[in-house]
């Protein structure tokens, strides 16, 4: 793309944000419901491209987690359609009062929310993805550039296509084809607010590097689950197992489990009878090695599988003395996602929660329940392990920002400085 | 400072700040109240340092903008300890659940408010800022490492020393003496969660250019006021004159006035007499240079004019046709801080507020009442222009970051999936 065209489209988008801003939230959702219509309409011609991709992309040899990712039949996009309703009928998260305060007679201050203006999202080859993050985009009255992963790239143009076609142009959108495209908007400051990048730690830093814009990371996750030494065993097992296998490409899988020195010889050998049925390869410390039997899949641990994001059937496992320990391990070797504690003693329950500075903190479930739509906030845009603005999974309020707006009558500050000075009320008036 | 030792203390202050945040809030109130008592036992000591501090200054010749925010004198002190005492008794930060929802049934998700964790301030010659920030860290349970301006710093250490001797060391906080310690303080990220630089604009970008740790910028303040066709006179006379002349100096001061051209006429003769008997010099366009009286207080405006932070008494000038080009001018010239609107038509109002894309947006009263202790905050670090986290004034809120908790008794992922499916019941529950 030339570079003059691509400036003037990066400004229109925001042009054409402010637009669906000052639409009523009635009609953003009938746009979206419009749009599901246009999916269930044009599912074959989507579908026809999405084969394409699948047989291009199998060609050139990719794996099959990226295969199975990039896939969009009649079930997923049935199931992604159903998502676009749902975020539809969600309540407008734009204009909500958060704070009113009459600050004197006759002067009211208001904290209102407000869309964050345009966002530049970079996901992977994952088509389902980008129907999520522009039903997100368009409820919340944003603008929104995408940049999906290449090997999706018919699929994502079919999918543009449609919403074109139905939503008059849909310019508030733009699909970017190239690595140049997502340099450009890198320095696109003032006409981008906010960009989204998802994938490795590596690409996320690239992104940081390079731009002035916010970014709001979407770092690796090394999730961890403590098993304290007053845990229900058989429950422990079973949210463990469920944590790795259910889906292990997951950032929100465990990739470490500590287990407290007084029930490991009681849990470890159950834990890997479990895990053995799924074929999980155990990245053992010496003391948990010890306790289990010992076989083709147990390896001694190094150092490095506690720093390591697996992504796959492979776990790191360490017996710890306390639960001091297993906080300190988690801080010095986690990624701030998610990490959870097994325990029946509410005052371990509670340190955990406290001392343990992540993004999300379990207590007696699976980390697999780290998701926008499990956690009911209608879908996410990915999950946050920074602590500005948003943290943990990102839905519509993520998308927001605020305004303070102040009302008055002539009110003015000298009035309250010096001698005889006005006093302020400072009274929370109800939302 | 060595390097290693430098390296050491930061990181001693996120264990002091984690054990601050493990206190009651009734012991932290405790703690800026044992501060506030000891500030004034030991005023006389603050004060004579202050003024070494401010005969050093005056020596160096620096302006007397400078020397007047050096100054703690008595009165001031007493201001600032008032303050102390008044953040003391505010709610506390940390703890509220934001959100509580039911999942499903006994699997109970909240949101919850917890401190970031360390905090790096770096400010002006303001010794009262100095006792400003360290109450809302203390308050907001966050550790704090500060750099105030050089002129400052005999002042800032016998604050932070009395601070040290009635607060058992204080180990979560951290006064920098050097641009080395800065520049030092920038490279700790995963030590330094958050940096709060104040300052000009050229600074903030050397913060974000050299550091992978968030930002949270405070801007330069180019406020405008908008003069609607509908305006009451009077009242936008008054308003534009505290808006300039009350603390030119502030970041929240009006640096331009737009007025429509149908109130043109009536309006400026007045408010140039108005603005004359305080010396302002007004940078007009030709159509307001040609309704006003031509003398020594006005000039021609150039372009420029209307990018130009004065902080002074100066300000730009310039007739409008519409309420469009007011937003419009505001667009492309602010720097989304704060700008007001004088109308007496709501639907005017109504379009201003949702239309301009600025952290404060006022109707009908003074741009000097953005700023955190007006707004009922209590105090403030800064004010913010960023759209993400926190915007405007920045109190004990823009301190605290969330995680979502999530306690169950067992639950997996797997349930929730496939045929036979549990559905979540995703029900809000009360605060």
């Amino acid at each position: 793309m030339d570079e003059n065209d691509r400036t003037r489209d990066f400004k229109a988008v925001r042009k054409a944000a402010t637009k669906l801003s000052l639409l009523t939230d009635d009609v953003r959702s009938a746009m979206l419901l419009d749009m599901a219509r246009a999916f269930e309409l044009n599912s074959s011609r989507i579908i026809k491209a999405n084969v394409e991709d699948m047989e291009a992309a199998a060609h050139s040899g990719v794996q099959d987690a990226l295969l199975h990712r990039l896939k969009l039949d009649e079930a997923k996009l049935a199931g992604a359609i159903e998502g676009v309703k749902a975020v539809a009928g969600l309540p407008c998260p734009v204009g909500r009062v958060r704070e009113r305060r009459l600050l004197d007679e006759g002067l009211v201050l208001e904290k209102v929310s407000y869309p964050i203006g345009v966002i530049g999202m970079i996901f992977e080859a994952r088509p389902d993805a980008l129907i999520q993050i522009v039903s997100l985009a368009i409820k919340s009255a944003n603008g929104i550039i995408l940049k999906g992963g290449r090997e999706a790239h018919r699929t994502n143009a079919a999918l543009v296509e449609v919403i074109r076609e139905t939503l008059d142009g849909a310019p508030f959108l733009m699909l970017l084809s190239s690595h140049e495209d997502v340099d450009a908007m890198l320095k696109m400051e003032g006409d981008v607010d906010l960009i989204i990048p998802r994938g490795s730690n590596a690409f996320v830093r690239h992104v940081m590097d390079n731009t002035h814009i916010p970014v709001m990371g979407h770092a690796d996750g090394i999730c961890s689950i403590y098993v304290d030494r007053s845990a229900d065993i058989d429950l422990a097992v079973k949210v463990i197992v469920d944590s790795k296998v259910q889906y292990p490409a997951a950032c929100n899988a465990v990739e470490t489990v500590l287990v407290h020195e007084a029930v490991a010889a009681r849990l470890l050998p159950r834990l890997k009878s479990s895990l053995d049925a799924y074929g999980v390869m155990i990245h053992a410390d010496d003391r948990s090695r010890a306790l289990m039997a010992d076989d083709a899949l147990v390896t001694s641990a190094v150092e490095d599988d506690f720093h390591t994001e697996y992504l796959s059937l492979q776990m790191a496992l360490k017996v710890v003395d306390s639960l001091d320990e297993a906080i300190e391990h988690i801080a010095s070797h986690g990624s701030h996602h998610t990490d959870a504690i097994i325990t029946s003693d509410d005052l371990a329950r509670r340190r955990f929660f406290d001392e343990v500075d992540s993004a999300d903190v379990f207590c007696n479930c699976s980390t697999r329940f780290a998701d926008g739509f499990r956690f009911g906030l209608g879908a996410e845009v990915g999950i946050s392990t920074s602590k500005m603005h948003a943290r943990g999974p990102v839905g519509l309020d993520g998308l927001t920002t605020t305004k303070w707006l102040l009302e008055g009558h002539g009110q003015i500050v000298a009035d309250y400085s010096g001698r005889d000075a006005r006093r302020f009320i400072h009274e929370d008036l109800p939302l």
